[in-house]
This record gives C-alpha cells, structure tokens and sequence, in this order.
C-alpha cells in the first residue's frame, strides 16, 4: 500500500500516474481539504474535485480546475442577478457540490459522500480527505489574515503572504478509511505529490493523526519537488517562498519539508542541486517530473514507485 | 390599488396583463409559497419564479415553469451522478435558487429577495410572497398525505385527492409590504386570478391575517374562473374538483369560493353558466378568458379592471 498526500494539479497528475502503475488496493489518495469552503449555499471541496475529475479523465486540462466540456448558463444567469461571480462554477462541477452539499445535509462524512462520488465517476482507487471534519486554511498577509479562497481566488494571491494557520485542524475527524490504514502497518511509502506545500501539503500533515503517523514512520516519505527550475509548474508556490525569505528552488522545499521527507525527486532540470540535496541527508531521484501528459504521469509514478519500494526494502 | 391573488401559470398571465394596464403602485401580486420546497440543498419557489420569469418575458412558454433558453447540463451531470432527477431545474433557473437559498441563510425575507430578484429582472410591479415563513401545502390522497411536490410532480397528480392542508398557515408571517397595504384602505378590489383553487389560491387564503383582511371588505373580490369549459387549461383543479365531489366547472368554483368571492369573470365558452351563477347572487362578466398571448391578457385584464372599479364606486 502506498499513501499519496496530494493537492490540485499536481497532486492530481501524479495520483494519475499512481493509479496507472498501483492495483486499487494498493494506493490511496489523501486529499487536502484545506481550501474547503462554502460558496452560494454549496459545499465546495476544490482539491478533492480536481483530483476525482482527473483521475476520471473529465478534468479541464486548460483551467486546471472544473470539467471538460463544462457549460457556465448557471454563472451568467448568476451575473444577470447580480450574484457573485468571483468564484466561477460550470454547470455540471455544480452538480457535484449540490450532491455533495445535500448529502452532508443528511449527516453523511465527507469521505463517503468522496468515496460514492469516486465510484460514480468509475474510480477504483481510494481517494479520501484528509479530514472528515472542517479544517480551513487561512492565510496571514500584509492585508490581514484572509480566508483560503478570499486570498487564492478573489485577491489572486497578490496579497504578500506572512503565514499560515489550519482552522480545525487540532480536531480534524481522521476518516475511519483512514485510521484503518495508518494502524494497518501495512504502508509501503508515503509519497508526497508535487503538490504546494504551504497549502496543500501542510494542512493535511497539520492533523495530529496523521502528523504523528508520519513522524513516528517505519516507510519512507518521498516528496516530488513542486519547484522545477525556481518555478512552480502551477500556482503561488515559488512566490509563496520569496515571500517568506526561501529559495524557490527544489532545496528550498527540501528544506521547508526537513525530516518529513526522506527521499527526494527533483526534475532534470535542477540535476545541479543533487549534491546540495544529499549534503542534507536525503538520497536523490533526478528525473523528468514534468507532467504534461498522462504518459509521462505514469513515467514518473513507476518511477516514484521503484523509489520507495527499493527504500522500503531497505537498499538504497 | 389592485391586489392580485396568484399562483402559477394562470396567475402568472393574467399578472402580465395587469401590469401592462395599471401602473406600478396600482398593483401587488400576492404569489402562493405552499408549493415552496427544499430540493437539493435549494430554496424553491415554483409560482414566484413563475409570475417573475412570465413577467419578465423570460418565461419557458411550452412547458409552463422554468425559463426560456434554458440549458440542462446540470440535470445531465446530476443523473450521471445518480442523483434525484424527478424535479428538472435547468441551468439558469438553478442561478435564481442559489441566490435566493444563499440570501435566505444569511437571514434576508423571502419577500425582500423577491423584491430585489424582480428588479433584477426588470419588474416594477410589486411580488409579494403570501408568507415569509414556510407554508407548505400538504395533499391527503388514498395514497396518505404527500407533500405537494411528491405529489405534483414525482407522482404527476396520478393520487386520488381527498383534501389539503396548509402547514404552517396559522403561523404565517404576513410580509411588511403586505400588512402595510392591508392596513391602508387604499385597496380598490382583490383579484383572484384563474390560478387552481384549492392549491394556488387555498393557501394564501389560508393565512389568517389575509382571511380575516378579505372577510372584513370594503373592497370587491373579483374572480376568473380557471376552469374554461369543463377543463382547467393548465394543471390538476378539474381532476381535483371531480375527485372531491363538486361539479368541474365554473359553476363549481363559484361554489367552491361562496362568499369570499363578489362577481365572476367566466369565459365565453360558459356563457350558459351565467344565470346559475347569478342567481348565487354573484355579478358574472362573460368575455374572452383564454389568455392565450401577451395581447388577450393584456384585454382581460383591462375588461377585469374595469369590472372592480365599477364595482368600487358602487355600480353594477
């Protein structure tokens, strides 16, 4: 079993090559729930929807949020009324957050409403959220603290970031899929996707559950860097960096994640940084992880895969 | 000032033709809310969106309900999801619920959103809710008592009726707008509009401070028939009238409605009926009621108009 910690884009790209090169029962896909909130009366979930939309192959590859062949009457009616428009929701992305926010209405947990959801859309492979409970991200700035969407979506992350804090996370609901998993003892690697590590991976590795989990490991955590070439491939990752005094390199994030990772997969692009990265302790995969196709995601997944297996078998 | 009774398709037609002949502070129309449902996580309001959309000439003119230029992805998306599907809200509609659910939640009157809506849509006529709280129309069938939805639309008014109730009635809140005009002794007459008696029009009667208002007059109550040679042009209130024991024709209503009613519109096709009608001591106007464009609402509304501003100064 491999435990993949993933985000948006990225996160989803990999997951997608993780379920190419991983048989259903060997791979869950835990997903930030962070950027979570309520727009219109809707239960939006942002990260769990790109994830399940790409790993169905209904994702909007030019967004990189939302569906293919999407429809927006819903948003230009909306207009017409005055409504907000900020956040843009297509007409079919719609139908899943209104049976999402019914079924939470109902009293059902967020994993399950993910897990029927998943199952609809012909996923066989486990993706879950990171918590079954409310967890917001909230982002201090030089405009005062902001909530995720406020600061991601409405201000385009042009407010200058100082800090950030996970709302619930303290008493995040693990779901049980979940806690099965962590006592299980039957976890492999943890792989921690290219996925923005102030928002997509922190919240998820703020839950006390899984933050203990981890750092008491007997598997390795192998991180894929979201920085290529001092840039993020998608999102304020690097300007996130800058603005909090890092390098927006890939040893910037090595050194961000420090001993929560073990093991890194840097892009060829950074080869030169390999022997910085191993100054630091970790060994070092220097590969193509630039994922502009599905094939190329699962080029990067087997490869990610041998990776942790050679680890988890103790060679290096 | 002329206060409208309606509730959806006929109510809605003979609305536009008021509109088009009285000026904007001469007329309320006062919509039923005992359709008003919670589907999906929304607020709907059938008969108010219908009088607004029918107002505002957005109307969907074939089916009845909903708007024009509609699309439907997300009742595509809903389905593929295995979603609840018996109730199609098309794409734009969906904008008019979300907006209105989210103003309901953060504690705005359901009359203040209609208010607002309507502007946004052009209308400068008053839409006045019969309720800001929740009245629901409860329908007793051999099949049980059936919410009016499961009722009219998932079952298609196939249950035998045998009466109805009015949830909540007793406790209606009567909207300020409304109380305000009842208050003012500046009503000239109340018109029912040709909307279903025991389901549109019982249910705004229902609400003691509107019942107790219409007893006491000092106004006529003008009535159209909505049932046109021995059919209802729209909807269930003949099958209904046949099902309770009362004749379905004008004749029946006129009965149906006794004393809260003064004098009758009825349609040339029932011209046979006047006599009956008049020796129950009721004024009867026979003329074209079949509203069938703008322009024959536009006609019956001024014929009606002119029917209660004789009847205000006392002539017959």
């Amino acid at each position: 079993m491999i435990v993949a910690l993933a985000g948006g884009v990225g996160g989803a790209r990999l997951a997608v090559g993780l379920a190419a090169v991983l048989p259903p029962r060997s791979l869950t896909v835990v997903v930030n729930t962070g950027d979570d909130f309520e727009h219109l009366g809707f239960a939006i979930s942002p990260d769990l929807d790109t994830v399940m939309y790409t790993l169905a192959g209904v994702n909007n590859p030019v967004t990189g949020w939302g569906r293919a062949q999407e429809t927006w009457s819903f948003m230009s009616a909306l207009e017409q009324l005055g409504g907000e428009t900020w956040f843009r929701l297509g007409d079919r992305d719609l139908a899943v957050h209104a049976v999402r926010t019914s079924a939470l209405r109902r009293g059902v947990s967020l994993s399950e409403i993910t897990r029927m959801l998943a199952s609809r859309f012909g996923i066989r492979h486990a993706v879950v959220p990171m918590s079954d409970s409310a967890v917001r991200t909230r982002v201090k700035t030089d405009r005062g603290e902001l909530s995720f969407q406020d600061y991601f979506v409405r201000l385009r992350c042009r407010p200058r970031v100082e800090g950030f804090r996970f709302a619930g996370s303290r008493k995040a609901r693990v779901p049980l899929v979940l806690q099965r998993i962590m006592r299980s003892g039957k976890v492999q690697a943890v792989v921690i996707c290219p996925s923005n590590p102030y928002i997509s991976i922190a919240p998820i590795l703020s839950v006390p559950a899984i933050r203990a989990w981890i750092r008491k490991r007997d598997f390795p955590v192998i991180a894929v860097s979201p920085i290529v070439g001092g840039v993020a491939l998608k999102g304020p990752a690097a300007k996130m960096m800058r603005e909090l005094g890092s390098a927006a390199t890939a040893l910037g994030v090595v050194r961000y994640y420090g001993d929560r990772v073990d093991r890194w997969v840097i892009d060829q692009q950074d080869a030169r940084l390999e022997h910085a990265i191993e100054r630091e302790r970790k060994a070092v995969l220097v590969t193509d992880t630039v994922m502009s196709s599905r094939g190329k995601s699962t080029r990067l997944a087997k490869r990610v895969v041998a990776f942790a297996r050679t680890l988890a078998s103790g060679k290096q």
